[in-house]
């Protein structure tokens, strides 16, 4: 087989077999199918695309390209959530611990990676303490023990898919449904959950913007799912406005604890309840959406999601009290307010420049050897549809500075208050099965 | 400037500036800008294609990245012919000393490249003698003289052009019509001609099968000429079948000189002809094509264009006696007919079978490192039209071999013989202006 003739096929919209796939897929992992040939291939893709066949089998050759975590040592069925990724997306530490108080085991492995703020397991070691570098024993311990267990991501998980994902970051390639949905994909079947619950993001402070490009990202994402013999359902919600209030490690902590003591911060609470409800179905603890709904709304609102989400900080050497008096986590040394510039209704708000706010306080990283500071961030007063008069704060930044000039621009550029009231978006748009 | 956004814009839809194609070229030959990045660009031309304007900054891009030859020191107005390439095709060596032979000078450069008989240079040789390794003064002297010469091709001409076309080779991105066209244009450009004469081939044995893409190119070729302020004209000529009836080095050259003797091969004669009208009208010696053609047909007719060739041939060392007696010119050791399986008409002929047969005789190059066979070649018995009793020979084989299998086996398998008289092709379709 020559990689060239693949390339010629794809180019003229034919269908790829199997056997052409895992040429491809191996021998660049490989090595022995170079970066120019794998990138006009992508490009093809690019404007071809793929069946969902195709894309299926694009996804298993890149699980099958490196390791995969084994998690049948954890009784129960295993259910993963992922999101797509959006500004002030605390949600997996809500719907972790509601999960969880049901007897649905959560298994969560996670890097750290660069964005606004840190990854997972970057805001979870806000938590003085907090340990996510245990054993592969210690984490199934602890899975079978309390429901729910966090560690850092060991191993080599799709190979293919990062090396892929380079290439694609160079190369223009990277907005393909078919090549983002198998990236993502490839990662989570690697993951091993049993079921996945995925959380598609849509909107302006989303990777995909219009509700259609998410719709068929999610529709993808569902049938590969479905295909690789993996139960898949997406919900589709909002990110024209970032997610909650709180934006940055330790304050997303805390929003996330206040949701799951019964705070009514209406998106995330609502969001967290729907993506649980979805996962306890799969796991089949559940026979309706309705009922899992009601069940662990239940939970939340009697203590027990909050208990499940205080014994799994505990099991992992993290300071407890921090989480009973939230006032002690992290903080900043100085709380500045950017202030409205004139009166009128928040009109919209960018989540793309909130978070770049974010990153110049110090909450994320641009490179691996960033060091994340866990007490800065951002704390929303104001979101789209609310009534502003001029002089009052939009937001508060946490920060180690006296004048973080550049985070002051960044929200004054996000903010956008006109007079008319707009619209509260929606929060989620579609559930796709 | 980044090249990932070059690409994205491309892969948009929308036309680079000259900024752009220049920052790509220009980094591109440099080794600044990676394969993998340049091959993700060419697939997305591929498939948005570029405007007249995009396609001749690419030329020029092209023809910049290395050195340019220059005529100037020759006296009167340069025209170039350039044939897009087909089996059979030895009208370089009839319209050189047509054009000579009226004054108009011709100065060919050429390489010796790949392909099923020898090129430019590799047929001469097959001359005792000739010599095509001069001097950049000898050339530019026999050119002044003689009006005619040529030299084997020295110098770095559009670097960025090989380089581009080896990636393409391997990246499936041949097929895209602005870049043949910068690609034959820019080694055009290069080697300084004032105007241009393309022979675009169409047809099964040419490398756009079709009226319509040849077109399509040929128009391209001849704005890009156009547009960098060279005249350029292209005529779309047939290539059903092999041009004339002998394929090889030698009988090639042998064929050449007969018509130049004024025997009636009637394509050769007449696409000679029509080439060399073309060319004479722009180098505005004659005011009109019919002029041209009456007068060249005259020079043909009178021995002047054959003086014009023998001069030639003397000048760079070849042995005239074997233009003067053809019968001197190298021979193989055996010839053998290929028969007829059945007696009808000649419906078709691959051309590009019968090249491969010639290859397998010796006449051609595979790899750089192939010594070529003058004398080996194919003489066509029958052409498309023609009636053939069973057992009479097709082609004839001139073999250094006594049972030359694989190419007989290629030239059973290029002929189709059926009991209807098909319509001879066309020879020439277009002139593209």
């Amino acid at each position: 087989m020559r990689m060239v003739d693949v390339i010629e096929k794809k180019r003229n919209g034919q269908a790829l077999s199997k056997e052409e796939i895992n040429f491809f897929i191996d021998g660049y992992t490989k090595g022995d199918i170079p970066d120019y040939q794998a990138s006009a291939l992508l490009m093809a893709v690019y404007f071809q695309g793929m069946t969902a066949e195709e894309t299926a089998l694009l996804t298993q050759a890149m699980v099958d390209s490196g390791e995969t975590i084994d998690l049948s040592s954890i009784k129960g069925h295993k259910v993963d959530k992922h999101s797509t990724g959006g500004v002030g997306d605390k949600i997996s530490f809500i719907t972790g611990p509601i999960v969880a108080s049901v007897g649905v085991p959560v298994a969560k492995m996670s890097g750290r990676g660069l964005g606004h703020t840190g990854g997972t397991i970057d805001k979870l070691e806000s938590v003085e303490g907090f340990n996510v570098e245990i054993t592969k024993e210690e984490f199934i311990e602890n899975v079978n023990k309390y429901k729910l267990a966090v560690a850092g991501q060991t191993g080599n998980l799709a190979p293919a898919d990062k090396k892929l994902y380079s290439l694609r970051d160079v190369t223009a390639t990277v907005d393909s449904i078919p090549l983002i949905a198998g990236s993502i994909m490839s990662k989570k079947l690697a993951s091993g959950a049993d079921s996945i619950v995925l959380d598609v993001k849509t909107g302006s402070g989303a990777f995909m913007k219009t509700l259609e490009e998410s719709e068929a990202l999610a529709r993808e994402m569902v049938q590969i799912g479905n295909n690789l013999g993996r139960k898949t359902i997406a919900v589709i919600s909002d990110m024209n406005q970032p997610l909650g209030y709180e934006i940055g490690n330790a304050n997303e902590i805390k929003e996330a604890a206040e949701v799951l003591k019964g705070k009514r911060v209406d998106d995330l609470r609502h969001l967290a309840l729907e993506l649980a409800a979805h996962m306890t179905v799969l796991a089949e603890v559940f026979d309706t959406y309705e009922e899992a709904y009601a069940k662990l709304e239940e939970n939340v609102d009697n203590g027990k999601a909050f208990e499940a989400f205080r014994t799994f900080i505990h099991a992992q050497g993290g300071n407890t009290e921090m989480i009973d008096d939230l006032s002690l986590l992290p903080k900043a040394a100085f709380d500045i307010e950017v202030p409205a510039a004139n009166s009128g209704y928040v009109n919209s708000i960018d989540a793309a420049s909130v978070g770049i706010a974010a990153m110049h306080l110090g909450a994320g990283r641009a490179t691996k050897e960033d060091q994340i500071d866990f007490g800065v961030g951002i704390s929303l007063q104001k979101k789209i549809g609310d009534y502003v008069e001029k002089g009052e704060p939009l937001v508060i930044l946490h920060s180690q500075e006296q004048n973080p000039q550049a985070s002051i621009a960044k929200i004054k550029e996000a903010y956008s208050v006109t007079e008319e009231k707009p619209e509260k978006p929606t929060l989620i748009y579609k559930v796709i099965k």
